[in-house]
């Protein structure tokens, strides 16, 4: 997990509980029907929203997001690079042994298709494809947590009601209005935190990754045209340069120098 | 209906109604004037906002959203690719009798098109113009529940204001207070409910069908394109995999070997 | 004017009224500043935001968009595709006559360019730049409203505030509280049902018929270039049919046969 | 000024101090701190949000948004019309004088360029660039004004939350409650009001100018790409004339004729 | 740093504090567990949202946008048509020597392409390529400090929920009630502060800011263009200028003049 995660959420909840402890003690905000109103309303209201096979497929794509490591662009230009090289040398066909080690199944696919010698017009076409649904398939895995953002805080406010209506429903000892509403109130904190230290920044993470694995998709398509045309490894070099941030480019120089 | 909506329906309600018995009893969460605000309100608004026929048009739509079942990509890939060997082996002509008993109307009437040798251009014209009407049906679907979960809050507060009202102004007996105003929220909690557990949640899923839906057509497109230009079978089915994910494509190659 | 909207407004209006006789009475809710500060503010709001000619020009689209009866897009290609057979028959010239006792002007216009031989692009060019003039004066028409359903809340609750702090300033006979406070949030109710009851609504329907009429000059264009490239009267229907729906089809289908 | 805008801030003003007066008076609702921190507030954010050039420039874009006529479409055509006119009968180069003597100095340059003899694909070129640059100045000045409809109400709330804080904190005298509560609230209403009647209308109004005023630009592109192609004038005016309203139309072939 | 963002920030928080002192005492308004949880809250979300590295980097973004003057269109206009000048009268080779004093990059690798001779088309390609990453990374810096616009109010919120409950579950004696529902509401205000004195701002100041640098960039890719093609110097100068306003052509003009 990369260590910002575990900064962001020890120093949010750290912070809340810290905050928490000044005026009163954490069992005062420990209410169990408020965790189930909370938690139970907002998985009932995204199950609705979306297919079964989607809600439980996030936890594999928060999984990812969270513990592997992004691949580095500079690795995959250097990879794609050393293949224009040997392609230019030994013929494209010298490719096939090599593509069978790549993890990554996208450029591995892409490199056999060159090597099949298919033509690039269809290659490109069959990749662009691919990358828009690894796009749409990112996008609902966002999205997912995008709702769950929405919908924590109304089941928070939700309970919130409930918890005012049953007080002053039944307002007879005074002295009880202060505690009802103190418990009243918790769904709604409840709610808030869950959307605003879970739910919406897991939904940013997610963009963001999903941005930086499209680019790195980008890059293998640009790369695998490039192989397939025999361009000069150079300047294909130089094409997929121009994808990342100057100071990575030179980062990635010095190490290889 | 799909499992992950009734599991959504019932958790949902039921730890509404969990938090609802936790401090009071649920007579005191009915109250019938809050109905009508709310629903009559909200059906009101929504019916001058959109045609009574859209409006109607809705409950099948919601209907064909939770009750059928997704048709799966890659059993139209298989029609597709099936398709395309009989064409290239006996001719177009003799897809006519198979398109027949096809139950997919797009997809017959595609098929049909290319049957009667009419050319690609046009084909893929009168397809690509039905798949828009198809999406502008579908987001005017969606749009109305959208629709229906802004302003079923608005009435939710319209009817918690005039319940304010209505006690603020005779207020003579103090120990009716806490009850009026029990009675006012109840309308509040009504429009917050209806719109994150009913309409929201509803129009989510059809979005999310809907764009299942219009990837398949334009998988059909694809397909009849290949079909028609006599493309290799083999190179059609690779062209048309890129459209789904690739656990999707291992789950369909394990079952048809 | 079509019957949703008449049921829409009865409803809607109906039953927040009945929901303020369960519990007090309308003169309680009828208080002429709030009428005032409400209207006359949204009013001067949308005349600043918006020129005097646009904010007048609404009252004839919303009469429009209520009274008139949308042309049925199955009327539409009837006609589209009784010229094209005239025309393959007897020459395109031999529409001018008929092209005269046309209502829709963009559809006569459009076959006059035809009649008078103008090029064909020269004549998509025209009635696309036409469309989308149309588009634009549908878009600000519906904008008014959405403006207006912004500012009627806004200045619902300015007045509020404004008798808050009346009754707060003044705060001398606690007795005066309760109706005072009452007499603020009808403000807030006001500006909360026009906007929900009213603008928006209207506003969402004024954006479904545009997207209706600019369907069917799409179908006038299609149709145009068809009958002037003399295309085959069989194969434009088939065009103009993609964008109609298949049910519509079929009734129509069903009363032409 | 255009007579709507006069109306429209007379009447908002104006039905809000009617609303003052029903149960106050204009004093209770003139308080400088709350001035200072809404006003001081929004002008702040908003000079850290853009650059100082930029927000001394909203005052002239204002200004001519609200003192200048809007030129006429019609006015242009019938310019363009007559210089396309000219230049069939006495040639392109005797547009020079004429050019001179135009106010509009993105028609002046065009026309230049066209009679300089310069490439219609490099006289398009530079137009639509210039076109862009004025787009994105405009978008900028209602950027400004949307910006501050949204500090307004920010500050609105600061300010109204530090005289809570500050009652709350020193509350030794009961009395004091109201009259305290009071000029607290009155920090909002002034965000909402200055929001809802100034920068939001005036944001609206600046976006509604320059979607006019860049009509008229694509107009005078259109123009000139006809002029020095040496279309016939008559089906210039054909192509002009389709980016006006028929109304618009009518009104102008009456006045000429 | 640019004069507006000292007077903004000056302003915006000066009048804060002036509203302060009209009714209490700084002392009241600071309170380190308000601090914490909103400080703590919002950095914490931010870092689970966002890289670790790309939080760190803002700083230096910020750092320029406000630091760094922006360069002036007008002298990379006149750079551009100097270049073209030589490359005219001396060859592009000649432009190898001074390309090396340019201080910007991106220029510098451009003119670096073409006096390689690289072909017009591949050196677009490069440089788009890079403009649009220049773009994705300042989308991303100004998106981190939109997160920490929404995630601060949203902890201020929190913060004050904590404290209301600790309040009322404890509600013994009454005087205290006060007191703490202030610092409970402290926490709101630092939140609604920080987002519209801080963070909204600045994410403005950092779009306005990209805006205005990719413009430069365009300037520098039609520039190389027209340096490559041979254009006429007054030829490229015409193109570059309609990039710019009409009010800074005219300032440059006379400052060469």
């Amino acid at each position: 997990m990369d260590i910002a995660t575990i900064i962001g959420f020890v120093a949010g909840i750290g912070f809340v509980i810290f905050g928490i402890l000044q005026g009163g003690n954490l069992l005062t905000f420990w209410n169990v029907p408020s965790v189930l109103i909370v938690g139970g309303g907002t998985i009932g209201a995204t199950l609705i929203n979306y297919p079964l096979a989607e809600v439980l497929g996030t936890i594999k794509v928060v999984k990812n997001a969270f513990l592997h490591k992004e691949e580095s662009p500079n690795g995959i230009i250097q990879t794609l690079v050393g293949f224009a090289e040997t392609a230019r040398r030994e013929g494209i066909l010298s490719l096939e042994q090599q593509a069978q080690s790549l993890e990554d199944d996208f450029l591995k696919t892409g490199i056999g298709l060159a090597v099949d010698g298919t033509e690039p017009e269809y290659i490109k076409d069959i990749m662009t494809t691919e990358l828009d649904y690894i796009e749409e398939r990112h996008r609902v895995g966002a999205g997912i947590f995008d709702s769950m953002g929405l919908y924590a805080p109304a089941f928070g406010m939700i309970g919130t009601l409930i918890g005012l209506i049953n007080m002053l429903a039944t307002m007879d000892d005074p002295s009880t209005i202060g505690p009802s509403m103190a418990v009243a109130l918790i769904t709604t904190m409840y709610g808030a935190a869950l959307a605003n230290l879970v739910f919406l920044p897991i939904a940013g993470k997610l963009k963001h990754r999903s941005a930086g694995e499209l680019l790195l998709k980008q890059l293998c398509i640009e790369g695998i045209m490039a192989i397939q045309s025999g361009d000069n490894p150079r300047i294909a070099e130089g094409k997929l340069k121009a994808f990342i941030s100057p100071s990575e480019r030179k980062t990635e120089t010095e190490s290889t120098e």
